[in-house]
């Protein structure tokens, strides 16, 4: 499809959950998850294995490509070295490490809450965007989520599919592309499922040893008209194992992330991005199955545009 | 029964794990836990109702009594006044929001990893401490632990059990009571399963509005007998809703945190610490159910000693 | 005089610099600063002794009460604790320490940049608001000050003057106390001077070893008619050893910080605020020389909106 | 001359201060400057003209070869864009902005405490290297120089002496070549003087946008033997424009840094790096005046092992 700025507002009318859930209701498609769904995607819990979709935080991906992210800092606030230099024998004692950890919400694996983007002057559900300044998101922030991040999970292994171990920058990945996939692996797609979408650009990186652009540069990723089938199918939530879920170059150069235009702020989906799916791959190869359980907390931070996270996938 | 150094290293002799899951082992416990225990975990998943344990990071509850930690610092890199103001419409655009977090690992809902304490000059299978420097802990770090903290979780209320809406400071909670809780609460405890034991002083400190010295001063919590319970159990993880799990004032003045110079360094169990319990313990009292799949994922973060977490329970 | 808001927007009228040096200067009453001055200002070593007036940066002054600032947090990078445990001697070695600082520029002895205070919609010399956005300030910024913070430095001692350790909260001083102190003195107020007055509020902080509400409360402090006396004697800089340079309670319950409105925004005064003034004062107590080489660099930060500073004063 | 092992230990003997200032002295060859020192450097204040040698913090020059330090990270607080959204209109108002910046104390303009850099087991004045540990440095910290960083400063212009605009890295400064350019640029080094050596290697730098490895590689610098220099001159200080004032590739493979061995621990000098001194070396060069007053305070930040600076020269 042409995608133009009619184009964005034309999906944004067409794909809008304003409302949906009420006028106060600040999670958006996770709504579609119920009990029900819960205790089902329970059941996938078959051979008890898990999978850590969190990325080790001391890789170095954000390269100042975009918006002043930083690369996680650790530091220690207390170390065994002192320990045993004796610094911490005052009495009564105790010998210990403590650490602390400074990071963007956006930096490495992570979830977008709803007040991560905005259409025009509005994020999800019609709030102002004025709601988020400097102090935090009064609407839309991410604590809304912190238990809303578990259902089904379904991997659609789209770089595999094509017999690639990484999809090529630029590579769009339409709705039809995502049916075939599912269809090829014999999964269904069912309301509140997350769908994670593997395009193999991360493993590429992690290989090389270098991250290059991957943080914001060209990548692999969903084209524009995939925002129609988020909708359809009524999925809880959408991960990939790229920067920013969808293809860049963008397919217009009217709009930065044209797809983010419309999938958060209207439809209000919980966008994941920065998933390592490596070891959960190949063990959906190897046995066919490509659904679990999928438990990815958010760490309670009110306000939060998005929240750094380790994603668990269990099989 | 007495405390002292002597019991310390009595205890530490009598309850190591060291070596019994191989020399280069970095998880402990987390070793009782099977494919076998995950699969049966996921079948207490009954109501599809999810807990979120962990504490919203804005509450301010360290108070400066210990080792330097703050409370999280949550600032934006990008805001919807921003956006409004049109500061973010250089032509392709974007509106949007970010935000980081700066926080100490232990300062909020934590997982304490095995670097985090230290038995004289050693930490957990025997690992000396010096591997634990101002560039993280090379040994024993939060990272090994990322696919791990998943399986059956079993609440012990001994706060409602003992008809009080929270213990007072000081209560020091011994295995015998933590087995009667058990009975009363008709709850087995299993290998491998993860315990949290409700005290109710942090549900005190947000129903008066303030943290006082609950970082660090005195609370309620384990007595020291209890890391004899926590051995015999074969419990994988250990998790209270106060600051530092065991009792304050400690039972002895020889050492800071007597309990912790064992469970951790010796043991080599994973603790979880500041966990919010309130509507989950009030679920378990209403349904009489105390048990639950449970799933708390740290972060990545390799050669971290803690992690800040949302753990969840469902059931 | 009766302070409002029709008193605040009056003065502001009258008091107002934008465009007295030029539609693009930054840097305001700064510009009162010539070389003549500097170089006259330099005669003042005459014993050649200096005074720090940088607080020590482990003081705890911030208590919440005003725009989520943090004690300043100091980590160590690398220690003497991991040098003697050899962690530092692969080939070829060096033994360090290295260390970092993270604090809000407002936290403790500190610049205000003209980009710190708005009137209405405007900053200094007529900017928009909206230049200062989550990047920083495009205009305003303190980096503008670079060199400029030098010349001579005129302390007015009003807690010794009032014979007292420490004027009480909400005293205010008037520009005719001003003046009363200057003569008894015996010393000018010149054009192009660094004006610091001491209250004696932070010493009596520092004597109890308690901030209270130091950072954001009651105060001795600047009255809102100072602010025609700033205009007026063609000041360069206005500095105290209090939190906010003006009383508080404010004079009037229609604005906060009502003084703040007009000094920043419309005279363009750069403002010190928390500066450390002990010894200082009683040196120039002992010798009768109220007067001193000044020299108070901010750090080189683009954008900011303030800086901790040590500032120097030379006798 | 021939640099090993044995000549940093062969120089560590003869050019050692420990015990010159006392037994607990922290602040080495700043005794050298006394108050008559400081009185005649205000003298060169001539053209009331300010050089302010700190490069901008929004440089992004580090690189990571070197010990996890980052670039400088400056995040707002409050807004303009948050102003003019209304957001901070509640009664009584102020319309402000505020920041924060978080940096390591050696990324960029800094002087290195006495702290910095260990010989062995040893730092300067014999404190035991065990003193700087994660809480910060308890000897020789930044903070005892608070008052001590003024004096007379002198600018050896060694790139433009060699007609080059850049010395070439690996270019190794000996101290014959500091005593032909001050015979050259008819300045004479005295005693308590800061010393500051132009490469040129920043500008090129910041000509060619691009910091490559500066912070850490290959670069000009001041040879071994100059640790003889800086000891026989008796002066106070000594900077330079590159990272880490020595030559790069260092002169042995023995150890890295030889000459940090040396300078630090045993003679105590303070030693400033990352100096920018374009402006300054020009007009030195046209007016042919060498030396200036010179301040560069750092912030006072107790047992912090370097601090960020704005250093003034004035002249």
């Amino acid at each position: 499809m042409k995608v133009d700025k009619k184009a964005i507002y034309d999906a944004a009318d067409k794909l809008s959950n304003w409302g949906r859930w009420g006028s106060d209701d600040q999670v958006g498609t996770l709504n579609h998850i119920g009990p029900t769904a819960i205790i089902a995607a329970a059941q996938l819990v078959r051979k008890g294995k898990v999978f850590a979709l969190g990325l080790p935080l001391d890789e170095k991906l954000q390269s100042g490509l975009f918006g002043g992210r930083w690369n996680p800092i650790h530091t220690m606030l207390a170390t065994g070295t002192d320990a045993i230099a004796g610094n911490q024998d005052a009495s009564p004692n105790l010998r210990y490490a403590d650490d602390a950890i400074n990071l963007p919400c956006q930096c490495s694996t992570q979830w977008d809450a709803l007040a991560h983007i905005f259409l025009d002057d509005k994020m999800y559900n019609g709030f102002d965007a004025r709601l988020v300044d400097s102090r935090g998101a009064q609407k839309n922030g991410i604590e809304h989520t912190r238990d809303k991040m578990v259902g089904r999970g379904v991997l659609l292994d789209v770089a595999r599919h094509r017999k690639l171990s990484a999809l090529p920058d630029g590579y769009a990945i339409t709705s039809d592309e995502l049916d075939a996939v599912a269809i090829a692996q014999k999964v269904e797609i069912r309301k509140g499922d997350f769908v994670i979408v593997r395009t193999g650009q991360q493993e590429a990186c992690l290989e090389k040893g270098e991250w290059g652009t991957y943080a914001g540069g060209d990548a692999p990723g969903l084209a524009f008209d995939t925002a129609y089938w988020v909708y359809a199918k009524n999925i809880a939530g959408i991960c990939t194992d790229t920067w920013g879920c969808e293809v860049r170059p963008n397919e217009t150069k009217e709009a930065n992330q044209p797809w983010h235009w419309v999938v958060i702020p209207k439809i209000g989906i919980s966008m994941g991005e920065i998933f390592y799916v490596k070891e959960l791959a190949e063990d959906c190869a190897a046995d066919g199955v490509y659904e679990f359980f999928f438990c990815a907390p958010p760490l309670n931070l009110p306000g939060g545009c998005g929240s750094p996270i380790n994603p668990q996938a269990i099989k």
